[in-house]
């Protein structure tokens, strides 16, 4: 008789088995809840409402009218040409003329108040990677990057999943409109101090998600203070920037460096993207612009690792070079994002909900703590779970974007039609009329 | 008077400043002097010809063909429907339809001897990425990854750049032909050992990168025995499987696993790639099979760092869900590689160079040992230096691909016309004539 000793199954590394990746928070978990069940307007009307979802669709009709008229960007058309060139082109460079073209939008998207060299820019898969990239060349293992908070949910995986960087949280509150302060910053650094973790660098967003606001230039000010007091680096994820609702409302903290000639200006870096502000997230396009010479070069070294596809670099590269439909992309689809805003805030006004004063992004920060029987993390889970089982929309609880008071929530509103958003907020009005009338009892 | 006092300038981390891009190698060397002096027929008939890049253009023309008689398929249209859908596609699973393309094109490459299941094909920016996110799922830092030698001189960067891994070579000779044995296996696993170094898999290329041969059943047997008894990893690089010269001479680990009816395949996993089989590096589309289904999620989730461009996942879809098309395609490509390596293997032996056999690949392996002084490597890297200022050919020093025998080279023939091969001949020709009568000297 042989007895079959069984071997113990291959082990994996402690990155794969660790949670880092964040997939189990209920930022991920309410988009599971929605994929099951879906809202439909006709076919399931009682379906669960998608507003945990970041996207811009308010202007989709103008790049497709875009692609109608200019066929022969989005294709190789007859002959193929271009073709061959395209499919060989993997320099991590970026294609030249498309650099040019990522430099030039982002100077348009801040109203020219600041200048973009092309060759600053580095082209990633994706804002996704930018940050991760970011951080394997800002931070060693163990370090970490000050983030104030409320921040997006996906940072927790990433800037520290592969990169065994912390995250050291910068508490913002309510009572300064979860603004940014000198003494925030300073408490986290100690913080740190007192772990004994090296701080190597501040991330902003700005505009904020999930805050849905900018940042005051004198608080972009502060921030540049601290971080040359401290010697540190500022990454400020701007991917949001065309996305205020006037150009004026949005500060870049590239004026901010201009205004001060460039001095110390090797410690910032800038995340962008054409996921959000064209709406683009299935094409990959992220980017890094770099202040510091050594950033760059290690940077695009590091972008083989996450190249955006040539085929999509020359569709944007004409698509991003037309000047007339870029200007008048921007300001159309900042007026619509404005719109929409008004709409969902006024919505939310009429059922009693209030919201921070936003300007920015495709989301409001809803503050629902009055419902809240106690103010703590829990009580704040228990109501968005009622919220996506029995109002059936799908919102972000503040506590997955580590907001240090319960109660807020993040709504998107930008990836739905009008009449979606109207459903919604009709669910909404709903639900807090049964609570006024039922003491807190749901009766919808 | 006021002292400025400068402050020190921000660090960067470890890793944005070690050395382990690897860009300072002989590899890329050579890159930069043809960019500085690219040979072209006409207007630069004395520069340099680029031997040094594994590019395939010998099958073009079946893509342009392609695309022209499917111009719908490479762009969205009149009306640009499925703009909208694939523009905002980015979940990470890729386009289903894709999936099971790419699923069906790999199981067409390897002649249906292995079927693929499109559940587990995690996509990747290019086969690049694909190695990096297995070694971070494979191994910690500090813990080696087992690779024979010659090898591919980017593993160097990929797999330990930002993973802190270690490359622990397997060393092969020209005495079996280069082919991997156990007893070379055992051999570094036990110097791995005795540094103290934690051996967490073996990574093979098949066909070799660059040897341009595939590896034999009963050496895929061997190593599948190896990596069993050890308990540790193997990861196949296919990337080359449909550049075999024909079929029946490629042997994929997936069809020695299913021989095993699949036993211990959890510790199995296949990278492969569009970039050379098809020749659309630009496009940067790699994959990973992995028959561990932990591996599958962990992969999936870490590609969201390396996404594909959505737009190429939905062209690529069409192109390879077209089996006369990929039919005819794989049959061609490698009639005419076949053709391309006989011809240049037929012109190294005029010229007196024996190569080693090949059977596969976009290059010869060169064998020069004859010329060196002394059997060394700065021997071989003088003889380099000489082919590159002199003869005007960048090829790839073996010391580079980590081999342990000085004199052999790699030198690409397929990223170039045939007249341009004609014309690199006939300077090695003129080369090697040289050497015999000026006893060495070059006159060249």
């Amino acid at each position: 008789m042989t007895i079959e000793v069984e071997q113990p199954s291959v082990e994996l590394s402690k990155i794969a088995v660790s949670e880092t990746h964040g997939e189990h928070s209920p930022y991920f978990a309410g988009w599971k809840a929605y994929d099951e069940d879906p809202y439909h307007e006709s076919s399931n009307p009682s379906g669960v409402i998608q507003m945990g979802l970041a996207e811009n669709q308010v202007s989709f009709d103008l790049l497709e009218e875009y692609l109608e008229h200019h066929p022969q960007e989005a294709s190789w058309g007859k002959g193929a040409s271009g073709f061959r060139e395209n499919a060989l082109f993997q320099d991590y460079h970026g294609l030249q003329s498309f650099r040019n073209a990522m430099a030039s939008f982002m100077g348009q998207v801040r109203g020219e108040r600041a200048k973009f060299n092309p060759d600053r820019v580095v082209l990633t898969a994706g804002a996704t990677a930018a940050n991760e990239l970011l951080t394997f060349i800002l931070a060693n293992p163990g370090d970490a990057l000050l983030v104030p908070t409320p921040y997006y949910p996906g940072f927790d995986r990433d800037l520290r999943w592969r990169t065994g960087v912390n995250i050291v949280p910068v508490h913002c509150d309510s009572s300064n409109n979860f603004q940014v302060t000198p003494k925030a910053l300073d408490a986290a650094y100690s913080r740190a101090e007192a772990m004994n973790i090296k701080v190597k660098g501040l991330l902003i967003t700005n505009p904020s998600n999930p805050l849905g606001a900018t940042i005051q230039r004198s608080v972009l000010g502060d921030i540049l203070d601290f971080v040359t007091r401290k010697n540190i680096h500022l990454v400020s994820d701007e991917i949001y920037s065309g996305s205020a609702f006037s150009s004026t409302e949005f500060v870049s903290i590239a004026e901010v460096l201009e205004s001060r000639d460039y001095k110390d200006s090797e410690r910032v870096h800038i995340v962008y993207s054409l996921s959000k502000d064209l709406g683009l997230p299935g094409f990959r396009v992220g980017t890094i612009y770099s202040y510091n010479d050594k950033v760059v070069t290690t940077a695009r070294r590091m972008s083989s690792f996450t190249l955006i596809s040539s085929q999509t670099q020359q569709l944007l590269a004409s698509m991003l070079s037309d000047k007339s439909f870029t200007q008048n992309y921007i300001k159309t689809n900042r007026e619509r994002l404005k719109k929409r805003y008004q709409a969902i805030i006024g919505g939310l006004r009429n059922a009693g909900i209030d919201c921070l004063e936003g300007n920015a992004g495709l989301f409001c920060w809803m503050n629902l703590s009055q419902l809240l029987e106690k103010p703590t993390r829990e009580c704040e889970l228990d109501l968005w779970n009622t919220i996506l089982q029995e109002v059936k929309l799908n919102i972000s609880p503040g506590s997955s974007c580590h907001c240090s008071e319960p109660g807020w929530f993040r709504v998107c509103f930008a990836n739905m039609s009008e009449q979606t958003l109207e459903v919604a907020l009709t669910r909404i009005h709903q639900f807090m009329e049964g609570r006024k009338t039922n003491g807190g009892n749901l009766n919808f």
